[in-house]
């Protein structure tokens, strides 16, 4: 046993075939064949959580025996975090319109629903006849809800954390203006700048304002005869290290079906934990609260509060880790802590 | 007498050169002649307000005897209106760096210190000793801060209106984002693209997201095999529109501008009345709420409530109207009627 085998759960990961019959919900008789990607980690033995993340997110949710590297939910998930992989097995997919997800020479339309559909059957490869709780944040959260309407049988309870039922037309709008934009850098060759100025744009967004003002300075560096400003720097940064790994199409295809959600909470099949936070302006509470109504399940929203905005998601928190352990450990909703929602 | 004569007050409109010896703030010695294009309009004999609005405004600010087009403050200044021009003189001056403002060679800087010595460059030129007030909403409010710090013996009070004395890094950088892709477009010769595409987005921080959802049922049509949101419709027409009437450089140069500006507010040196929104996210409370509390002059800040956003400042309502109305006719700030600030 080496010295990662120590600190590190278990590791593995597959591929599995949709069914040939599948078609994804808006795309009746596609000639396309898909492909889940998977990756578990965590304790072998271990009662399920699948869990998703927002659109750059992958199957690797957290380092593992097989893959050290840190994944996109490294301060959540892992041994001995919120989401402890000594106590729960984690299973995670490349979003279906990832590299590697599909063959198809036309660009496809895919819902949270299709990407529900593909946790099912790898749910059903792996012989897991019922997971303990799907986890989904952000377009996860999406994936999540749509997993608790069609695939009810399938797990005992669904956590969404900044993730509402539908969209709403800022956000929309802002999606809307970031695929114009890749759209138009494709036009000219260019889709990998597209890809980063999209990304740029997004993170104005993930990110509250009052937190950016304590972040950055406003003072300027002049930089080829034009001011520079420490936020612009940074959202630059942030958007060509995503446009490296991130390919253009991947990003019109999941973007779109971010926009296209508009699921029914009235018909969610099983208990449901929503958790959001006061800041976050892509997914405001005012959001929330309206998926929460519309909830007809046993359910429980709280709002949290952090300088964060949309990616407290990604960040660890005390109230934040005793909302995910509680929705993990309580077996109703209504059994939580009675906190303020 | 015409019926235009009996319903719209006089207009005029002129040029003057800027000094010969002035440079821009950032620019010391710069090969580039610049001129101030301004428009009066209201009751010839009347007290003088100045009035300039967010970027995309200029000098034509209502309908006038020389101009009945509606001019970018159509639903607050005109006969009759909150700022009505049976009472008041209006001035307004297209923003320097816009078409017809100067010539040079290169991308110019320049600041909201500069836009406000062509203002006085115009009261000079117009034989006005004193203006009554300047009122500046957005982009317009920071000229009218800078005009009140740099020559306060030309006006009595400044009303700022959804404007601060320095950006905020969210705002910055969205800015940053919107002419990073009006130069990528640019480099591919497509700035009016480029134009329509910041634009679009720009929109998205105009309008609050309760107002947005109020307004845009979330239903998609389909479209060139794509999804397209009302919402998205919307955003790409004003983008459109704008692009049409307006030039990538003068963009640039101007939303540049906006980001440069970080005035001392302790520096002002005449009354002065502000406005602001809650639901404005470009122009947030607690940054008037900063500027307010830095300005050593006699001072009042209201913060009203609209579904617009940023926009409120463009569009009539009675708090709105009232507040107007009253920091044009008190004599200090305190004189103010007291409704909560």
């Amino acid at each position: 046993m080496n010295i990662l085998d120590a600190v590190l759960p278990e590791g593995r990961r597959g591929t599995v075939a949709m069914p040939a019959e599948w078609s994804p919900e808006l795309e009746a008789g596609i000639d396309a064949r898909f492909r889940v990607r998977y990756e578990l980690a965590g304790r072998e033995d271990a009662p399920l959580l699948v869990a998703m993340g927002g659109i750059s997110a992958d199957r690797h949710v957290c380092a593992n025996a097989l893959d050290p590297a840190p994944g996109w939910w490294r301060k959540l998930a892992g041994p001995g975090l919120a989401i402890d992989t000594h106590r729960w097995r984690l299973l995670a997919i490349d979003f279906l319109g990832s590299p590697g997800t599909f063959e198809s020479p036309d660009r496809i339309h895919l819902t949270p629903g299709d990407q529900a559909d593909a946790v099912a059957v790898a749910l059903r490869h792996l012989g897991v006849e019922r997971a303990h709780r799907m986890l989904g944040a952000s377009y996860g959260g999406m994936v999540a809800l749509a997993m608790g309407i069609r695939h009810p049988a399938r797990l005992d309870g669904v956590v969404l954390i900044g993730a509402a039922h539908r969209g709403h037309p800022q956000a929309i709008g802002i999606h809307a203006v970031q695929r114009w934009i890749v759209e138009f850098a494709l036009r000219h060759g260019r889709g990998s700048e597209g890809v980063a100025l999209a990304r740029a744009l997004a993170f104005t967004t993930y990110k509250s304002a009052a937190g950016l003002d304590a972040r950055f300075p406003h003072d300027w560096e002049w930089e080829d005869g034009a001011p520079v400003y420490a936020v612009g720097r940074y959202l630059e940064q942030q958007g060509r290290a995503f446009a490296e790994r991130f390919e253009a199409e991947t990003y019109l295809t999941l973007s779109a079906s971010v926009d296209l959600c508009d699921l029914p909470p009235e018909d969610l099949g099983v208990p449901a934990w929503l958790i959001g936070w006061e800041e976050d302006t892509l997914v405001p509470p005012w959001l929330l609260r309206e998926t929460a109504s519309r909830i007809g399940a046993p359910s429980r929203l709280r709002i949290l509060s952090s300088d964060a905005g949309h990616d407290a998601f990604l960040l660890h928190a005390p109230d934040y880790e005793e909302a995910l352990r509680g929705s993990l450990l309580a077996t109703e909703p209504q059994a939580l802590a009675g906190s303020a929602g």
